[in-house]
């Protein structure tokens, strides 16, 4: 957010060859930005999706000289920001967030209260960055000095308000002279943690080397890998966890190789009306994201190919999620009920 | 190899976009074309190399007239081809042939002994092609109808002499109608998979799709995956397997989700020098090969990057090594001394 109240995010899509801030002027560029992954990381798409019901809030404001009667108004404008990605459940977090200061904020006039919605999308990046800061303290709690960690997709301050996730731990780890490397699973086909974790990493001069995710079970056999500490788009009641496409695979070679395998996942991205994992509707993406790199064809023309966003892990393959309020063991069902009740 | 003498190798570099045709009328031309991947795959580049011999012999033959002392004159070729890669031991298994021929071709006059060693580089490529139809038949018969089956890099005609080992198994099972589905993965960081086994099968009209590696262990969860095939740059003594990287990992996926997992091995691919995986020098190629696609960067400029081109698999994870004189099973020690006594 700039001080002029304009709206930029910067285009994830071009890192790390250019940076490029991306103008967001009304709700529709915000979902258009989602839908493409200029902005991704489930919790910066909950901030961005809040935004835009804020940009729209003003815009019927500024249209119709009223802010009367938004809770109706807007109701067109969560469903178009609600259906850009299924999987995060942030971004359904946010807009029923958004969705009860729209009611509540009925009592205020006109301005105040497209105002009153702004304070509320600051608030809730603002409390992510926070949570971002007791994830990565609590996280890093759990490591000694020397650890190794892998990681997969970004997990950043790109993916999220502030330091990140799982690498919010990392960072905090590094800070605390406790991070001995970091493995960077380059995550095709987007390439998030090529392009992104990598470059996050270069900033903080965190040690760390990038790997293709078919390497990652190299570099366990060899004994180079204390944890495995992921993000997660969704959690499940049960403790399953939907996270980017290679995930699950990470989380079986964590058991083969008796590596614990850690979840970072602020509590925005627990959902207990999900039961279990099965119940996670995974995106399906392009197939051309998966058959061409940046407009480059990497298959023959005409080839069939795949393109799941994300897989789902079983909790029994996770040794423990870490949220802001605390490091949750299974039975999950049981931890995850106390954690939010 | 041209009728008019001439050895022209496909350019798998350039491949699926052009198929361009290379020249190699030197063994130096034969050495560059294995290190830099124009020519790849174990038995392919065993081939290559005994017809990097044969050239080396006829240019001494062409320079001095005479085919005499060849045993002492191609030593320095021996070496120079064998450092062009470490790991698939066919290079050197085809080495060590055209040596014994060298040696035994010692009777022969000029001419007759350069087209001795050129009759010996094609033997091989011959007995490759037959053996990959001996393979494919007896792979072909341990399974049923329906059979889904996911692979990894590109074991087909391209890094074979004939119709492939993996693949020779898979377009056996297509012939027999047998085959439902290909799972094909991309295999990163050189896109073999991606590049080159979706060509080969677009070519056959075998029905598959493309994936990322990271996607193999979603797929096994959802029981898509009958079983999974790889092909082997060396199986050591006790029945371990280096090959492409990414190989071992599917081995690990495949043991959890209760899939076999098949190796797919020409007896000139089994090494009993060498005891057991460990003992086997995997390669380390460029990092650009991971920073770079197609001289595009897709990581940051100065990011370290790992790339290790072969991992190892320990038999105990492999259901069955499948060569041209029969299927063997654990205790592998026994069946390859069997095998092979």
């Amino acid at each position: 957010m700039m001080p002029d109240g304009r709206l930029e995010m910067l285009d994830q899509r071009r890192l790390p060859a250019e940076e490029v801030w991306l103008p967001m002027p009304t709700y529709e560029a915000v979902a258009d930005g989602i839908r493409e992954m200029a902005i991704r990381g489930a919790p910066a798409i909950g901030i961005a999706a809040a935004y835009g019901v804020a940009l729209a809030a003003r815009a019927i404001f500024e249209q119709t000289s009223s802010a009367d009667g938004l809770e109706v108004k807007l109701a067109p404008i969560y469903a178009h920001l609600a259906e850009t990605r299924p999987t995060a459940v942030n971004l359904f977090w946010a807009l029923e967030r958004m969705k009860k200061c729209v009611v509540e904020s009925a009592v205020l006039s006109g301005a105040a209260r497209v105002e009153r919605l702004f304070e509320e999308a600051a608030a809730i990046s603002k409390e992510d960055r926070d949570n971002n800061e007791r994830m990565g303290r609590l996280g890093a709690d759990l490591f000694g000095p020397g650890t190794r960690i892998m990681t997969h997709c970004n997990t950043g301050g790109l993916a999220t308000g502030g330091l990140g996730t799982a690498i919010g731990i990392i960072r905090a780890l590094h800070h605390a002279g406790k991070l001995e490397h970091v493995w960077i699973g380059e995550t095709r086909p987007y390439l998030q943690g090529a392009r992104l974790t990598t470059w996050e990493c270069q900033q903080d001069q965190i040690p760390s080397t990038l790997i293709t995710d078919s390497m990652a079970a190299h570099f366990m056999q060899q004994g180079k890998v204390d944890a495995v500490i992921v993000g997660a788009d969704r959690v499940a009641a049960n403790g399953d966890v939907a996270n980017k496409i290679g995930t699950y695979g990470l989380a079986v070679l964590c058991g083969y190789h008796k590596i614990p395998f850690y979840v970072a996942a602020p509590i925005s991205t627990i959902d207990m009306e999900t039961p279990s994992g099965e119940a996670i509707e995974i995106e399906q993406r392009s197939p051309r994201e998966v058959t061409h790199l940046n407009g480059m064809a990497i298959a023959p023309e005409g080839m069939d190919a795949a393109s799941p966003a994300f897989d789902m892990t079983p909790s029994s393959l996770i040794r423990a999620i870490i949220t802001e309020d605390g490091i949750l063991e299974a039975p999950y069902d049981v931890a995850l009920a106390g954690l939010l009740g």
